[in-house]
C-alpha cells in the first residue's frame, strides 16, 4: 500500500501572520470549504475566543470531511491547565482536534521565559493530558525544535517525548526561524521518529529558501505530516508552500495525500483572491508562468515530446501550458496560439501574423505579456476584425498654476455609424486625463465601458541612447471584473503609446463582452 | 582552508528568458559591473553575435575582476566546429571563458534531434577541443543531465566525460526542467564527481520549488560551482536564486564564495530595477519583509536575544530589521552611506535624513537605485546644499495634427542671481519636449548641460487599484560622459514626476562637475 502523508494547512492561522493579511469570518469559512474540497486532512483555523471573529467561527464551524483544528499553547508557568481560560476555550468548541505549541529550545526558556526544564515539561505533560481527558485529539507543535535540537539534543527530544507520552497523537517539529538545512532536518527527524511513540510532523519556514526542501527531507526521514500554507503565505519569508509540497510528494515521490491535485491551481488563485494578495506568476506548479514557453526551439521540441521542457503535465495540477509568441518563436507557436483561441486560419494567415509580429517587435512591440493586443492582431489578420470606433482628434495640455500642475484632455470618438462624441476631462496627469476623456466619450456608445478599469500601467524606454526622444513601450492591464487582459503600445510619445494601448484595451473589452 | 565554491551568474542569459524581460546593452553593462562588485566569479552575458545588442556588448566588454562568459552550444550534427559561424563568434571576442551546452538525454537525441550517440559525443569532443585550441577556457553545461541520468546513467555520464576528457575545466549538470528531487541530485552529483576529471557544477531550475535545495545538495555531494540568477529570475518558475544560495552556502554551511554578502540586498534591488521587475517582498534574505516582525511578544523576545526569531543577523546580507512598532531601523546604514560619500554629519543629521527617507518612501520614493537623489537629499540636510536654479513656470501641450501628434513645452528657469531664461521646445512626446526646453534654458547658465544626457527612463505605477490616477515613480539615469547617476520622482502626474527626476539629475550633474 502506498504510504499516506497527512496534509495540515495553517493558512488561516500562521499564514495570516503575513503583514497586511486579515481574514473575515466569511473569508475563513470560504477557505475552509475550499481546502476541504481539495482534500486536506487538517485545517487550522485560529485560536478560539482570542478575538470575536474566531469566537464566531468556532461557534459554528462548517461541516467538513477533514478536521478543523483549534490552535493554542500549553498552560502558563506555575498555573494548571484547568485554571487557564485559553485552554478552556480549546475544549469548549466542537472541533475534534487541537494543536498546541510548547517550547523546546533551552535558550528561549532561559533567556526569554525564565522557566526551568522541569516546569516546562510539566506544562506540556499536564496540558496534553487535560485535553485528552476532555475528549480532544492532540497535535503538539514543538516551537524552535531544530534550533533547540542543535543546541541541546536531549533537552529538545525530552519535550516531544513528554507530549507523546501524555497522549499527543502527533508531535510536529517546527523550524520556527526557517534557518535549518534539509540535511540537518533529515537527521533530526530520523532521530525523533526512533525516539517517540507519536507520529511525527514537520512545520517549516522559508527564511533560507528551503521550506519545501526541509518538508520533503522530513518525509524522507519518516515524518507523516506536513504543515504549510496555500501559496506559502506567512510572516517574514512565509511558510512551506503546500501548492509545491503536495505535488512534489505525490508526483515526484509517489506518495498518497488524499488531495485532488487537479483542483490545486484553482484553489491557489481562489485563496489569493480571498486574501487579496498578489500571486507570484513564477510559482511552481500553480503559477501563471509555470508552464509558459518562449523560444522557437523549445516550442518545436515540446510539440515533439512534452517531457523535453515540462517536468509534469500541467493538467496534473489543474494548470495549462502557455506558448508565448515572440520574435523567437516560429510558425508552429503562432498556429498553436490561434488554435487555443479558436481562430480559424490558413497557412497564409500564419505567415502574415508572424510577419506582422516580427515587424512590430522590431519597432519595440512585445507580445509576450500583451495577450489582448496579440489576439486582436490575429483576429484582424484572419477574421478582418474591425474596431467599433475611431478617434479623429484629441488634444492634451498641462499648465503649472498656483494650485499645482493641471492636466486636461479633449477628444473626439466616432462610432461605426458616424456618430461623434466630443468631450473633455481633467486628470491626475496627462495619461489619466486622456484616459478619463476617452472613457467618458466611449461610454456614450458602449455601456460595458463602465465596468472596465485599468489596473496596471508600465512604461519602458527602448533605446536609451536616444534619451527622452527614445521610443517607449507602454503596457496596460485592464479588467472588466471577470477577466484581465494586457495590451501594448509603442511610440516616441508616451501619450501616444498610452493611447494605442488604451484603445486596444477598450476594443478588446468590447469584443469579449459582445461574444 | 575553507572550501571555495565558484558562483556563476546567468541573469543576463538564462534569467532574460523570463517572459517580459529584455536588457539593453547599457543594462547588461551595468549589471555586469554590479555583480562584479559583489564578487561573483563568472557572469554569463549572452551569445556573441546572436543579435546586434550582444554583438555590441561583446565588442567592448567592461573590465572586471571576475570573468564575463560567452554562451553557445556544441557544433551542429554533421558539421565541424571550424565551419560553424556561432562557434566562430565564441572565439572572436575578448572573453577568456566560454560556456557551451550539449545534450545528455538519450530521449532528446532520439525524439527531437535525431542524432545517434556517437555523433553526439563527437560534437561535444570536437567543439571543446576546438575552443581549447583557440585559447578559450571551457565550461560544459550538460542540458537535461538529471533526466538523462535517470533514463540511462551511462549515456549521460559518457557525455560529460567526453567534455572533460576534451579539456573542459568544468562540467555543469543542468536540471533543465526543474523536476529533480534534492536526494536524487545528491546521488547523481556524487557519482559524476567520482567519474570525471573536470570540476563539477550545478544549474537548477525551480519548477518543483527545490532549485536552492538541489544546488545545496549538489555542493554537499562535491559540486564546486553553482549557476543561478539574481532574484531567481528565469523562464517558467525561474532559476536557483543566488540571493538565497550564496548566503546559505556562506552563513549556514561555512563555505567561502568570495561574495561580499553585505552588498547583497542592494544588488538584488538594483537588478530588479534595471530589469523593471517587481520584487517579491517575502524573498529570503533580501526581501523587504525578510526581517519584518510584528506583534509585541516576538519583538520583546527579539530585544532579549535576536536569535529567537532571526536565523541570521539582517546586516549580514545588507538587509535591515523592520519592527512594525518601531521607526528606528537603519540609522547605521544611513551613517555608513554618508561616510562613504564623505559627508560630515552629526547624530541629529542621521536622524533627520532617516526621517525624510522614511517619509518619502511611504509616498512611493525609492532610493536603492536612485543614488544621486539620495546623495542630494543627504547634502541638503547636512550641508544645506541649495539648487543653483529654480523653475518658476512651465507648460506642456500636445495636439494631434495632420502631421501626427505634436508635443511642445515652454519653461522659465531662474538662476540664483535672479536672471531668467524663458524658452520653448518641441519634442518626441511631452517628457522629451519638457526635457529639451529645460536643457535649452539651463545651458544658458550652466555650460556643463551640453555634456549631460538622459540614458534611461523608467516608469512604475505604484498603486494599481488607483488606475491611471495612481502615483507613478519615474527613475531617470543620466551621464555626463564620465559618470552615470540615477534620480527618482514620484507624482500622480507622470510629467511632474519626470520633472522632479530631471531637475535632480541636472542639479547633481552641475554639482559633481563643480566640485
Amino acid at each position: 500500500m502506498t504510504r499516506r502523508i497527512s496534509i495540515f494547512d495553517t493558512t488561516l492561522r500562521d499564514g495570516s501572520q503575513r503583514e497586511g493579511i486579515t481574514f473575515s469570518v466569511e473569508d475563513k469559512r470560504e477557505i475552509i470549504k475550499l481546502l476541504d474540497g481539495l482534500g486536506f486532512d487538517f485545517m487550522e483555523a485560529g485560536m478560539p475566543q482570542s478575538n470575536p471573529k474566531d469566537e464566531e467561527l468556532f461557534g459554528s464551524l462548517p461541516s467538513t470531511k477533514g478536521s478543523v483544528v483549534a490552535f493554542g499553547s500549553t498552560c502558563h508557568p506555575n498555573t494548571r491547565p484547568q485554571d487557564d481560560l485559553w485552554i478552556e476555550a480549546l475544549i469548549s468548541n466542537s472541533s475534534d482536534w487541537v494543536c498546541i505549541f510548547g517550547k523546546t529550545w533551552r535558550m528561549q526558556l532561559e533567556t526569554v521565559l525564565k522557566v526551568n526544564e522541569e516546569e516546562n515539561l510539566r506544562m506540556v505533560r499536564e496540558t496534553v493530558s487535560f485535553l485528552r481527558k476532555n475528549g480532544k485529539r492532540v497535535i503538539f507543535d514543538a516551537e524552535h525544535f531544530f534550533d533547540g535540537y542543535r543546541d541541546d539534543r536531549d533537552f529538545a527530544v525530552n519535550v516531544v517525548k513528554a507530549a507523546s507520552d501524555a497522549g499527543a497523537e502527533w508531535v510536529c517539529l517546527c523550524d520556527t526561524n526557517g534557518g535549518s538545512m534539509p540535511s540537518f532536518v533529515y537527521e533530526a527527524v530520523k532521530d525523533v521518529c526512533a525516539s517517540v511513540d507519536a507520529k511525527v510532523g514537520i512545520h517549516a519556514h522559508n527564511d533560507s529558501d528551503l521550506a519545501v526542501a526541509c518538508s520533503i527531507a522530513a518525509v524522507e526521514a519518516g515524518a507523516d505530516m506536513v504543515q504549510g500554507t496555500m501559496n506559502g503565505i506567512g510572516e517574514r519569508c512565509g511558510n512551506a508552500n503546500l501548492c509545491s509540497v503536495v505535488p512534489d510528494l505525490m508526483l515526484k515521490m509517489g506518495l498518497e495525500t488524499g488531495v485532488d491535485l487537479t483542483r490545486l491551481t484553482t484553489a491557489s488563485v481562489a485563496v489569493a483572491e480571498i486574501a487579496n494578495t498578489r500571486l507570484n506568476p513564477s510559482m511552481p506548479y500553480v503559477g501563471s508562468r509555470a508552464f509558459t514557453h518562449k523560444g522557437g526551439m523549445h516550442i518545436d521540441a515540446l510539440l515533439k515530446d512534452s517531457r523535453t521542457y515540462e517536468h509534469v503535465p500541467p493538467e496534473a495540477v489543474g494548470n495549462h501550458r502557455v506558448m508565448v509568441v515572440s520574435e523567437l518563436s516560429g510558425k508552429a507557436g503562432v498556429a498553436r496560439k490561434m488554435e487555443e483561441l479558436d481562430i480559424p486560419h490558413t497557412d497564409d494567415d500564419v505567415r502574415k501574423v508572424l510577419f506582422t509580429v516580427k515587424d512590430m517587435e522590431s519597432r519595440g512591440y512585445q507580445f509576450e505579456a500583451a495577450d489582448a493586443s496579440l489576439e486582436l492582431l490575429m483576429r484582424r489578420v484572419c477574421q478582418n476584425l474591425e474596431a467599433p470606433f475611431s478617434i479623429p482628434a484629441f488634444r492634451v495640455y498641462m499648465d503649472e498654476t498656483s494650485d499645482g500642475i493641471k492636466s486636461e484632455a479633449s477628444i473626439k470618438v466616432r462610432d461605426n455609424d458616424g456618430n461623434i462624441e466630443h468631450t473633455a476631462s481633467d486628470g491626475d496627469g496627462p495619461v489619466d486625463a486622456l484616459s478619463n476623456a476617452l472613457k467618458k466619450a466611449m461610454s456614450k456608445f458602449f455601456p460595458v465601458m463602465d465596468r472596465i478599469r485599468l489596473i496596471d500601467y508600465k512604461v519602458r524606454v527602448l533605446d536609451e541612447k536616444a534619451a527622452t526622444a527614445a521610443p517607449v513601450r507602454v503596457m496596460i492591464r485592464c479588467t472588466d471584473g471577470e477577466r484581465q487582459w494586457s495590451t501594448v503600445g509603442v511610440s516616441t510619445n508616451v501619450i501616444e503609446a498610452s493611447l494605442t494601448a488604451l484603445t486596444d484595451s477598450m476594443e478588446y473589452g468590447i469584443y469579449v463582452n459582445r461574444k
